[in-house]
């Protein structure tokens, strides 16, 4: 089934009516937005076994990853409902008035977030669920009080569809204004430029690619009135084995390693791209079984024939550079829609002079980086770019000798693990899903768990209101039993 | 006395040297930095009536302007010290493992804010004190553990130097990382843009110009690996008189005004530069005694010739607009180094036609747009640019009538004053300095308050970490005592 891109007039037109919609809806209660947000949840379960064929036919996911992503998408729905049934999130500080204050008596100010205005959601190849349609940046936007368009991803634009149709259901159930929501085809790039640079856009949501994360970074910021994209593009998401650990435990480590390298045909952006190591016994006797277990693993579809394409062509220009070893691949020969495992290796003193060796290969591709010591291993680590994670595969009284290096990588990365693997990510308040650039346009937010929310608002303060204008969350008496800052203090 | 601009090299070994302390000085305790910001306060306070004499020769500044100032900025700094000595500024999250979930385990998870790397600070010609060597950004980020470069303001770089020989004493006196703070001086744009370009520079803050904070933040975007630009830059703070309060109190409102807009030579990027109102008998009265008001301001020094050329040029160009009609000047003839008072008025319809009337005129300078009725008085708020703040002057009766304008104007401002003048920003956790663009590069951040701290860090999470291996913050025991958010509850 084909959809018809839309027009820049209906790009037009959409913004208007998002415009519209924000003035009414970022003033809707937290408990308001909440039931919408629950039964957008619900609506989405409602459309039952039909969603899951779909998504499966568009995407070649299998229908455990369909109904756990489904699971997840209903999931942040009703999280974040909670959060701003809560309403705790605004981050309300209050200082009151001082009149007897020399020289200057102290007006009263009061603080907290609000909404930013529509949003721009792009939906994700890889995650057409969770991270499409009513996917995080959607979900978080609305508990925001933002009005959202999503562009639907040409490669399973009829699940975005059905999504889209869940949602508006859940608009007419509860009440919302209609345009809270909108959903816009746009096969090209034009639709997508379009909605960047509409004035009434307010920010940006993207999982994608680099190219296309940074094309969309450049428009925004071009624009007569620049505005925040939150792209979230490329990570390679380094491992680090420290050398005794590994010596002992270099084929458990290997086994938990490939089934993390393959998981989803490699399509996660937490994929584990990049191995380092000293090179020991232990090192040969890991690359040994992680080879082993990329030989068994069955090559799979990818999401979509450009994804198969750009695995083939990155995987083999990888493989060509200098000094690059293939160290293991799976056994099964592979159809040009599927994704190969690949292991490949290479010395540290050529990844340094190597920039290439650096870029995302999205897929079940990892390279192994052997060093000769551990200044070498700290050199690997301080030139690599910002990344989503970084792991490091240790024993605590290990570790503990190594502080300097984990000083280095906790500057280019935004989650840092031990002794687990990147893949797999928690939807909580403590999760960082965004890194240094280029895996993310904005270190400084999250586009999973609750924090995701702060990405949609800004602070607005209010000087000397009477409690009657003030918003519910400001008001004196804190009518929402809200945890607040009141003069320097944290109350509830 | 001048001073020799820094080299390119000498630019390129600051930020090696800041990326150097860096690694050291993030890791230090708050209690640590606390005192550093500490004895800055006492050092600048140490530097006595040099420092007044200095910034008052190189700015025109009034000595209690400059006393007060120098109030603001050791209070600032303390306030920081405060801050960062209490630790909850981090906004600490933990979420516990849940070892039996199915169909996964959930790891132990854990965040909290880090600083993000060297900050380059340009010093502000308006605020030799507060918003420049030791001022709000550089205080704010020696706080979240950020080295800062410092590029001094050419027009006041004797004052500049006096606080960075403050700053340094401190440095010596508390044993902190010599280069955590380093002062470069720079009168053409090459030392600013190399400042702003160099790869180990992770964030900017700058106040001044539309032009000049443009183009370091296009300088910080296109760089391969783009980083945050905080740019204060332009404001003309819209003040609206509501018609029934204004019938009441227009010469007293009038008076009012006249002060905030004369303030320090309406050298204040809070000035009221736009007054909105519909044309009533009342706004007759008010503009008689806001012109009578003005007649009286006695022409003063402006900070420096350029500011001053600048301002004679941008009101000159304002008085040229169709329809433009001066209602009130200084009567006293001024110099070219000073700032003659001006307030003149303009129709809502020629004001909605011509962009150049909602362009900030830096200087005691304020125009009056008169509304036939209230939907023209609606259509000029919505015409209105990105504000810092905007100002209702209304009784509680009549503003309740206007909800619908409130609604509009909380979209074009960080801060919203109610029966107030926009001029006197406070210090503290409710203070919003930093509304839509181009009042600033970035709605989402504050310049002044607790709050500003938060443009220099990013969240890191640590994910199944051994207690030992935690930041102080986040280890099980909460050693700082410090509020987090512990499996979804606020607990200390």
């Amino acid at each position: 089934m084909s959809y018809t891109d839309a027009t820049i007039d209906q790009v037009d037109h959409a913004l208007k009516e998002a415009q519209r919609a924000f003035l009414t809806y970022k003033n809707f209660s937290g408990k308001k937005k909440a039931a919408f947000l629950r039964a957008i949840a619900d609506e989405i379960e409602a459309l039952g076994q039909e969603l899951v064929t779909v998504a499966m036919r568009e995407t070649n996911l299998p229908e455990a990853r369909i109904t756990g992503e489904r699971g997840r998408t209903t999931g942040h729905c009703r999280m974040f409902a909670d959060l701003v049934e809560e309403g705790s999130w605004v981050d309300a500080r209050i200082d009151t008035a001082q009149p007897e204050r020399t020289p200057l008596p102290r007006p009263d100010l009061r603080k907290l977030s609000v909404a930013v205005g529509p949003v721009v959601v792009f939906g994700a190849a890889n995650f057409p669920l969770a991270y499409s349609t009513a996917g995080g940046d959607t979900a978080s936007a609305l508990a925001a009080g933002c009005p959202v368009i999503v562009k639907a991803h040409p490669a399973h634009a009829g699940t975005s569809e059905l999504v889209a149709g869940a949602i508006q259901k859940a608009i007419a159930k509860t009440g919302m204004p209609q345009s809270v929501f909108q959903h816009l085809h746009g096969a090209g790039f034009e639709v997508g430029k379009a909605l960047v640079q509409h004035p009434f856009t307010k920010s940006v949501g993207f999982t994608g690619s680099l190219a296309g994360g940074k094309a969309l970074f450049d428009l925004a910021n071009q624009r007569p009135e620049p505005i925040p994209v939150f792209a979230e593009m490329s990570s390679i998401n380094p491992v680090v084995l420290l050398p005794d650990t590994l010596l002992k435990d270099a084929e458990a480590t290997a086994v938990k390693l490939a089934g993390s390298i393959t998981l989803g045909v490699g399509q996660f952006c937490t994929n584990p791209g990049l191995i380092i190591a000293i090179a020991n016994e232990g090192l040969e006797r890991f690359i040994k079984t992680l080879s082993t277990e990329i030989q068994k693993v069955i090559p799979a579809a990818m999401l979509h024939q450009g994804i198969a394409d750009n695995y083939a062509r990155k995987s083999a220009q990888a493989l060509e550079q200098k000094g690059v070893t293939v160290e293991g691949q799976a056994s099964v020969a592979s159809t040009s829609s599927q994704g190969k495992a690949l292991v490949a290796s290479v010395q540290a003193n050529e990844f340094l002079k190597n920039p290439a060796l650096a870029e995302e290969v999205f897929g079940p591709f990892s390279l192994i980086v052997r060093c000769k010591n551990l200044d070498e291993l700290h050199a690997v680590i301080t030139h690599l770019h910002g990344q989503l994670t970084a792991s490091l595969i240790g024993e605590e009284s290990e570790l503990i000798q190594h502080t300097a290096l984990l000083n280095s990588i906790i500057e280019k990365a935004g989650r840092l693990i031990i002794n687990g693997v990147p893949t797999g990510v928690e939807v909580n308040p403590s999760m960082q899903h965004g890194g240094p650039y280029p895996s993310t346009t904005d270190s400084r937010f999250t586009s999973v768990g609750t924090d995701a929310i702060k990405r949609f608002v800004r602070p607005v303060a209010f000087q000397n209101f009477p409690d009657s204008l003030l918003p519910d969350e400001l008001k004196q008496s804190n009518p929402l039993s809200i945890w607040r800052l009141v003069n320097s203090e944290w109350k509830k």
